[in-house]
């Protein structure tokens, strides 16, 4: 495994790489304090690719203002450690200078996905998420990118920003990971005193329900599955809801209030926002109702 | 030469191409009705590169709701002929529907650098110019992308693009084309009267007398620049000014009024935009104003 930090080193490594043979590429951009979760991404791109990269990178563009940019968890000895027990071949750890040796004046931006769930609690974070990602593509030229489903609004975003712009790789989205008890992982998990990391688990009970609820057809609309989750998170004195939506996916829009959601054409998420203190953890799950209706 | 439509036909070309070592790859992306301007770009392409690609496509995503889109003058026979001549091994001639199969949510923005001058007039140009071009430099994968230095501002705001992004091409621009009489090739030169032609020469005739005033040391500061270059258009009874600018190159920011231009630290460019009827044509200089002393 090797470890670089310019792009011009990174540069020259895939060029060697690529002059062996040893092609596809796949690529798995990180912000580093990597859990069971990035190392899954590491595994499904051993898996589909014959040169692994890595990047370490948290980037201050995706973070707002009063956001944890600076408090944000890192351990890059850590890191290496388990980047080179789930088999990359080269990671990539770009200071903040070498990733924006000026400014950036230029921004990639995708519309209308980016302003519901994290864009709206977030403004900014998404267009900072798809230009650093764009910088990265450039830098790495992956066959393959591939990205967890916890940030399943990332996964949307990403793979139209691919298809708005024809860009030559291919967004491969890998499920979430849990802990035993259904926490999904996160860096940010950390963060959490013991009794928040306990109440924390009502995100994931609260999807769980909903599904089952849905398979048994005790709810059948987005507003009444929204009503379900509310009231399951709220069960939790520490949780505050900065949002719980039930969306089509990857479209990300609205369904018909009132219709039932077996009728919904494709996927849909339940997408869940939820601080606890000062820790604000995401969690979601992506289905197509019919099918789900189609288990009980 | 061949003659693709369709991306997939493109990256399959290419592929080819790179696979028998025609590398490396210039690239001349165009809005057609060629004339002697791109024919330099495609021979200095040729020059640099072994497999030559223009593209030909009219961006709807660069014209303004008021604008020739629809007008746009289109000749793709005598196009096809040019390119031929000039050495291009590909020529790729997308639809609209090839390029924008839905309509684009993404969007490549490059910031300040477009607020001014044509960015100014044309509101959104740039960012149709830097999107449908992030698209093309993705499906060609250019080593080298040649553009003309009539267009100056595209020229700054590409070349602040590929930096800031780490886009893997090197912008290659080249001179200002002009018939014998000093107006600069343009293919919407065909929209002018008889009358228009003639009078259209005040473009170039400004920026030669404002270059010469500079040395002789008649004019010195930006704004006697400017107040020579006015008055010389002015002299066109049909001549509207739309703007007449001094800005440092490749930052387009306003120089210091009062100073002498000899003092500014690079590049500066005067650049022009008239209308002439509907017909709106813009000209420019770019130059060390130190050297353009020395020359005295």
């Amino acid at each position: 495994m090797r470890v670089v930090r310019t792009v011009e080193q990174l540069r020259e490594t895939l060029e060697y790489m690529r002059q062996g043979g040893h092609t596809p590429v796949g690529f798995v951009p990180t912000m580093g304090f990597l859990h069971e979760g990035h190392a899954s991404l590491l595994r499904k791109a051993a898996e589909m690719s014959n040169t692994v990269v890595m990047s370490i990178f948290v980037n201050p563009l995706q973070f707002g203002p009063n956001e944890d940019f600076e408090a944000y968890p890192r351990d890059e000895r850590r890191d290496l450690e388990l980047a080179e027990r789930e088999g990359a071949d080269i990671v990539f750890i770009p200071s903040v200078e070498e990733m924006y040796p000026q400014p950036t004046r230029t921004q990639v931006t995708v519309s209308s996905l980016t302003t519901q769930l994290c864009g709206a609690s977030r403004p900014g974070h998404f267009d900072g998420v798809t230009t650093v990602v764009s910088k990265l593509f450039n830098m790495v030229q992956p066959d393959y990118a591939f990205f967890g489903l916890k940030d399943a609004q990332q996964v949307a975003v990403l793979r139209r920003m691919v298809s708005d712009l024809n860009m030559n790789v291919q967004i491969v989205a890998c499920p979430i990971v849990r802990e035993a008890d259904g926490l999904a992982l996160s860096s940010r998990n950390v963060y959490l005193s013991a009794e928040e990391r306990s109440q924390a688990l009502v995100l994931s009970h609260s999807l769980r329900e909903a599904r089952e609820a849905i398979q048994t057809g005790q709810v059948r609309t987005a507003a009444e599955v929204r009503g379900l989750l509310v009231s399951v998170i709220e069960s939790s004195p520490l949780a505050v809801i900065d949002y719980a939506e039930i969306l089509s996916f990857p479209e990300l829009e609205p369904l018909d209030q009132g219709i039932s959601l077996n009728e919904a054409p494709g996927e849909i998420i339940m997408a869940l926002a939820v601080k606890f203190g000062r820790t604000r953890l995401i969690d979601n799950n992506v289905f197509i109702p019919k099918e789900v209706a189609v288990l009980v």
